[in-house]
């Protein structure tokens, strides 16, 4: 009996022993390693786009001295990049950097996450997001699909896009074969566009057939690579169905929940700080794409004011239907509303005051 | 001998147990636990500005798990509001959050870190800083003084100020006892300003008895506490000598250097962080701050062509005299021009003109 109490109570002293080993990490635990997934639901062409996910891949690793792993997957490697969303749902990965307004279909009020067509730049959409409801309202509706989500990335205002003719009226609209996405597809289908859907790779051919007349992608950037300019030279602004674009990092709830607490604060941190990185580095190399696509032939156009308002009219419309339809979309358009409501006024007398007088007055020195 | 050999093994088995500790805690020194202290140029009652300093802290806490503790101090508590790099400088402190243009005195490049009057936006001054050369050129210059920074925070477009007549001419500003600072005063002071430096506290009664015209501050999220409305009712806008003023964290560079790795990179991201919290917070509250005011009285005006015009005139004289005297100055000016010639092209194409639509229809729903 007592070589069994001497036995167990070694045995006891090997638990604690044990418990100690636990206990030890206790300190390592303060930075577990952890390997991810995370699935692009841009290709790795829009290096500034797919690099936003890759930047905060790195910072992520950064902050944790390596801790932190993830792997940063382009579309059709794991899930096709309208798929990101599902992906993350469904656990096969456990985030994703994807815009909300893929999962339209499923979702009307992530729309608003992204920016609806005439809603608010860039600027003004971060501070919706943090500091008017957009975050409360827009992870609600993600929660239904296991997802939460972080801003990670905007690209400013995009353009409108390559157009093979000009289009100087409402009427130059109707039966127009535009590639366009998303909800300025279905506000421009109102005044007759017909918006396709074409992968990226059958533009050119499809612009130079003329079987398309129009098609839209990002910023001068981007767009300068595409070399759609030599099938389609009016190069139109702006992309009002895209005035501020805000990116999200999707994350599996159960997931995020799962990270130690101060993994979560890095996580928002580098989110925040790769958020900055994009736009920074657009609003760094788009003046200078902008300029050579000039000297390639491009032809700057801007839509007209009476395209841009029917367009708005036709928007509202379609927020009009959606509200009716869905209460969460409802929800989300009213707290933009609310939001560009307060803004706008005080912007106009100030920033837009500010910015207009150097636009006027540029190249002075 | 034996037992002084197992002594001294002992002692070295100690040793080994000692090497063990540091061992162990080759784990726990991934998280070192470190203390800092900050000073801050901003007063409490400014709770954006001083706010973004303490949620910096916080962000570092958070990222840490704790670790990593930074004291937000207020002017006066360590030193003055003006002399919060001259603290980081001889190490009284290890950081200070402070608008670099309070030091233009020792350094003039300083001024065009925080952004020279008619300089670049919120958005161009964060792209410049961070893709077209700002942290480079000015951290260059922070060397000299023992420092480093960080960009945190940024106010917007600043708000041009409360006068107690209106000023309709450049006449006007002739002998106009003006509460402005740094570069704006200067480049007013060519225009017949007299610049004033008057303490927070003592402008009320000065406009009050009329020993000063005019004083300007931040904002209208700010400025409404300050009272000012009831004896200088005439609210100028814009701030045209801070378009969109940057702020920095700036860090004694030997403490940074010995910072490990990771803990400079969540310091960085932390950073970013905080001045998008502070951005997005001042895009929220400044609009609902303007319209109380404009409730309680203000008289909204705009500085005429004119007058902008003067000014302008007026701030690339100063620029050209302090590019011809100081090498960092032109080095860090002529940065930030090639910057602007940039990105307002393509602004004006785009950005501006999203914007522009946006005000002209805003409350249409």
């Amino acid at each position: 009996m007592t070589t069994m109490k001497r036995r167990n109570f070694l045995k006891g002293a090997g638990l604690a022993a044990a418990a100690g080993t636990v206990a030890a990490p206790a300190i390592a635990q303060s930075m577990p390693e952890i390997r991810w997934r995370l699935t692009s639901s841009f290709p790795k062409s829009l290096d500034t786009i797919f690099g936003t996910a890759q930047t905060f891949a790195k910072y992520m690793a950064d902050a944790t001295d390596g801790k932190f792993q993830i792997q940063v997957f382009a579309p059709g490697e794991i899930v096709g990049g309208l798929q990101a969303m599902d992906a993350v749902e469904n656990g096969s990965v456990e985030c994703a950097h994807t815009p909300l307004y893929y999962y339209i279909g499923r979702e009307p009020s992530l729309g608003v996450a992204t920016g609806l067509p005439f809603s608010l730049n860039a600027r003004q959409a971060h501070s919706w997001w943090h500091f008017a409801g957009g975050k409360e309202i827009i992870n609600e509706v993600l929660a239904k699909y296991k997802c939460t989500s972080l801003v990670c990335g905007n690209s400013g205002a995009q353009m409108g896009g390559f157009f093979r003719k000009e289009i100087n009226t409402v009427d130059d609209l109707k039966g127009l074969k535009f590639r366009i996405g998303g909800l300025g597809g279905q506000v421009l289908a109102k005044l007759g566009v017909v918006p396709q859907q074409i992968a990226p790779g059958d533009v050119y051919p499809a612009l130079e057939r003329g079987t398309l007349d129009a098609a839209e992608f990002v910023g001068p950037y981007d767009d300068e690579k595409l070399g759609f300019l030599k099938v389609a030279k009016y190069y139109y602004a702006p992309g009002f169905w895209e005035g501020g674009a805000m990116l999200h990092l999707v994350v599996n709830k159960a997931k995020w929940d799962e990270l130690p607490k101060h993994y979560q604060a890095i996580m928002s941190q580098a989110s925040e700080a790769a958020n900055n990185w994009m736009l920074a580095k657009y609003d760094a190399v788009n003046g200078q794409a902008l300029r050579r696509m000039v000297g390639a032939g491009a032809e700057l156009r801007t839509f007209s004011p009476a395209i841009m308002e029917a367009s708005l009219k036709a928007a509202n419309e379609l927020y009009g239907e959606l509200s009716a339809k869905n209460a969460d979309f409802k929800k989300a358009y009213d707290s933009m509303v609310a939001y560009r409501n307060d803004v706008l006024p005080w912007w106009q007398l100030n920033e837009y005051a500010f910015d207009t007088f150097m636009i006027r007055t540029r190249g002075r020195v």
